[in-house]
């Protein structure tokens, strides 16, 4: 269904040729301030047109706030957040809509509806990721504000074109330099090139592979990876709503997605539990610390303070300005002709809307674990004898 | 939260050393006929102690159907799964109490809940495990008879020792080998050997993995890969609940995953779009198929009746019979010493986890799309001129 | 939270001085002719300045579709409706604001969240319902093109003025015109006066009762009877969420709302169960009937496809033009001064939102329901031998 | 489905024949100090055998903890309870079950499922409330605890022996008596005869019409009423989930409940604004206090801190030991011959069961509000000029 979370709840609409995309985030906290400025800034980084590398449509994608807030401040009642599409009106039909595009979801959302948007894809439009920045935006500003939480997402690779500390807990410096782009990387270093890689080598590397393939009229798939800083400890539901499973699911659910890792993920695939264990120390404040954090951030499905980080895989673009030999619907072979403009490179405006998501589920998470924290701090303590469930 | 699904749901209780475990499964359809033995056989695959390969403790878990049948038949209404402890005894403090494991879930409980299980992990068991494979096994009853639906995992890789043809879709072959095991690969040759993987020769190189792991009294990550072939087409949620959104969900849920990788994963990812697109040619029998199926089967996040083919990575066991220094619950640094018998390699025992926990995704997406289906099916036809929404 | 229903399901947003009201309905079948036509009729019922008898303030409130439809067809994915409010400004503080009003929901928003609505009630506001209502208008329109199903809610009592036949199980006539009424009742004949009352006799009365409250200023309560004629057999779900479990929630969750009774109701907890109990009696159809119909067209949660018929009671309008004694929300006592024009009585409003969470009831157990049977009916039949659990 | 509640979530399972019937409490809070005594308690009180006046089958349905729980406190992880049934087979075919039984649920079973339990019912049997009664004692014994929330239900009529206070806003006293009886009745006093009815006249004329029932071998129904008191402040979610939908829900959800009114109820729809509003006075404690409750302590949806008082009415039970002309399943008609023995008036019996109902609405409105108010109080103070949206 188009809903997510379960106590902070966002449910999206629209598609490309409806009046406007949006969602409704219900169970915001109240008494938030809040303002169309905190959701136009990642509104902006997703919207098309940003430079050479992205599609040239240019968009300016302006969100209104419908309700939820008076006087800037939440009310704790749904928000409702509109982004009014441009082209408002569903396409006629013309020759290429014999044609469902190959790697899209023109013949698949025909079967499941038996219909399908004028626009071919419907709700897997680029468009319906509006709605996630939008909410995740106003995730993010609590999350900021509140936890100091930081989410900064980034692209690692485009094409064979790699950020060379990536995964590296196998090789010889056991990944120390990939954990310290973890602890330090920022948002405006991220954004210093259009690349959105903050790796100066790496994010030329990738320029030239995506200029290489706009020149093509092809496009090309890569990767971003995530980091959250300050996450609270205690996140996550045991058995099915484990944080990274929560995770998993958010990222896979943003359009074109094939993979995610997290921690050591597929590389941890292949050590052995003596190198990947993960020994605890002091945190000098009452707390526990772990050494490595090959674990990214999660234990048991639990968030344990460290640096979350995961990966995550997007395929290339569909939509290639080249002619595709492929079939009718009616299953007639044929050429499907090079339609206009296309992004040969999802990747940098992709990195929003990972960030969006990863605010969503942890906000999500936040709200649960604060409901069981408060209802269960209200109770008499546990006498110590109790040591074997409660042993500090 | 402890429930999975939206139509077809199921709840599932029960940690390391209180009576029993299980769970119950809501919205099965009615007039299924099932018996414990329905769901005892995968239990059997999924219990400890199966071969040399596996941890020596041998428990027999043992499934009885509470409620929900009469006659060997279901009612429509919850059925109740149980599978009786052990060791029904809560464990008494010791002194190995003191420390929480690495890498396991004792400390991240103890921070998220104020108290935790004497057995540490709680729910982070893989006792958990047995509601999941017991209520799979039914929902994979359903897919199976009424659609011939296919589910096979199969462990790909232990350590370093991999399946050759994995992921080999920029190779020479594009994958043909490897989409050929997953046209061909059946359970009972899965099962043939202790290691649940299907190609001899990497059977026994993982083999030989696994022992010498044993023998170092440490453990060894790995990865499995699940095919599910006659899917029904048109499955998944669009947006949040996209079909391998569900399945990441559903797989990193599973204790000790860390990645999910579906169709071209991320090798897909370094590919372009000429070389990933998917061309459609006639099925022959009014349909389409895809060309190349590097979607593995979801196109829009909506199944399309292809092969579903996806690999999740598992890190090593946590248990490992070496003495770690590591930290006590107050931070004061010390020796976690070895205790007894542990699993060098869970991925064999993983197996009937994946293949269950893809069957209640099926399951679930099905009911849905069903409801759809049905739903619809009684309106007027939609005249031939809305052929922009309706083209065939 | 704001969302009703689990597969057709409504989220709905909004409050008094914000920019729009509305919803989006999620898990609409597609295929489904629809413009805002459709769901304007409804809203045009529940509108103020409709007569004399209601608030005088007059609202067009204009529907517009943002999403989910093309070519006038519904494609199957969320529908954003969208309703502008004519004042959008907030208010800003005024002497009144000192008082939470009586029995409104000023005081409750502000201890619930800490900060409520400069309107005051927030969601409390009847422009809430708006939402209720334009989606309940699409769910009407599938049950009534596809099952014929009719629901008809009309105004049965204004404060004394009752209609005479209401609730006469007991009575000489048992019912008897009372079931004529069930059986005869159009949406056009209760829209003949302004009453919404289809018997003239006491639309008179009910006419005058209205009219003479309006003279002092005051307001009066009463009761909304809906029937639902052509419900299919086997709408409910067993347990928690029975049909007419969910009718009382939608009922109560209507604001201002203070009873439901279903069926018999609370004359049946009068009765013994030989005079209650209904016997069975061939349909002619291959199906059974029952003879009288005290449980409502609902046995054991689930509909049997009599008439569905209930009550609801709303308390007399809070807002009234009289000073009211009563405390700041510093505990000060003081005088509430008579604000401007008000609604005298809501019942006649009130019909269409009835209806409305009527209408979502019904399509969300209905879509569950052929989800049930349609994933059911493809399993084997079961065979004759096992008639203790399939007896025809 | 069978789950009710969103953070504290119960799902139940069990019919009649099966091997046991019971619950899993998932979302408890950890810590809780839990064993089977404080389930067993209500348990008894709604088990059949208590009296001369209820059914005479015993049954001694103990409890047992299968998992949650450790040394006697709650880990915060599924609480699954289990009770045994007695009769564990399914029933033969024999010739009654020809008929389906009037006012039952066999007939609308058999046509939602397509085969019924060989009992009948299935899950509309009585033994399906006693994991409602399970989980709703965990959920008082928290809510008593920490929040010294008492909630007492009562029998307030049987057939026409009707506690002559009821209702009586409209009356001489106001209500006087009936809000003296909120304030002070007890749980102890309720058990003090065998009807559960806490006024001993009115508890006499109970007995002498259910003996009188019970005589002619037929049954009677009646009303509970039930008061909440203590009830935190704040709970309730405004739109779809106001405080009394959730009570009406969980009310009308209980086998053979026909109606539910809150507060004034039915009788308030008879009354003029200015004689139902409730001024606000100063409680004395910097909060507010309404001066009637006529409300319920419910307003806007949201508890005001009163006493929530409501009225269930119960169809009297459809199994008498009479003969009835009916038809079998085959639409002939027929004699269905009378039974055994039956329960003449389930009113007693119910008491705990809308108690423990109240108790899960309860508890899971306060953990949602707990997740409100505790993620809302870390955010930075809201100026006091903004005193539109909070003034005070």
């Amino acid at each position: 269904m188009s809903t997510f979370g379960q106590v902070y709840r966002v449910t999206t609409f629209g598609e490309s040729h409806c009046k406007s995309v949006g969602c409704i985030v219900d169970g915001c906290p109240p008494g938030l301030q809040l303002t169309e400025k905190d959701i136009q800034i990642q509104l902006d980084r997703r919207r098309p047109g940003q430079s050479a590398l992205t599609t040239p449509r240019s968009e300016t994608d302006t969100v209104t706030i419908q309700s939820g807030t008076e006087f800037g401040y939440t009310l704790g009642t749904p928000i409702c957040l509109i982004v009014p599409n441009k082209d408002q009106k569903p396409k006629d039909y013309t020759e290429t809509d014999f044609y469902p595009r190959p790697s899209h979801a023109d013949w698949t959302y025909l079967k499941k509806y038996g219909v399908k948007a004028s626009s071919g894809g419907g709700r897997s439009s680029a468009r319906e990721t509006i709605g996630r920045v939008a909410s995740g935006a106003i995730a993010e500003k609590y999350l900021s504000l509140v936890h100091g939480v930081e989410i900064v997402g980034f692209v690692s690779s485009v094409g064979t074109a790699k950020l060379k500390c990536l995964n590296t807990f196998l090789g010889e410096d056991k990944g120390a330099e990939f954990f310290h782009l973890m602890e330090t990387v920022k948002r405006d270093v991220v954004d210093a090139t259009p690349t959105r890689c903050p790796v100066p080598e790496t994010a030329q590397e990738i320029t030239e592979e995506i200029l290489r393939r706009k020149e093509e009229n092809n496009s090309i798939g890569g990767t971003v990876t995530c980091v959250i800083r300050n996450c609270p400890i205690g996140l996550g539901e045991p058995c099915f709503d484990k944080l990274e499973a929560k995770l998993a699911h958010a990222m896979l659910s943003i359009p074109a997605t094939k993979g995610f890792e997290i921690g050591s993920g597929f590389e941890g695939a292949k050590m052995s539990g003596k190198d990947h264990n993960d020994a605890f120390i002091s945190d000098g404040k009452g707390g526990l610390k772990t050494v490595k954090n090959h674990s990214g951030g999660i234990q048991g499905g639990i968030s344990n303070g460290e640096h979350i980080y995961f990966t995550v895989a997007f395929k290339p673009a569909a939509t290639i300005s080249l002619s595709q030999e492929t079939s009718a619907y009616d299953g007639e072979p044929g050429t499907l002709e090079a339609r206009g403009r296309h992004d040969p490179c999802v990747l940098p405006r992709a990195v929003p809307i990972v960030e969006s998501m990863a605010a969503l589920v942890l906000m999500d998470a936040l709200m649960i674990q604060n409901s069981r924290t408060a209802t269960s701090s209200r109770l008499p303590q546990i006498p110590s004898e109790f040591k074997s469930i409660k042993p500090v």
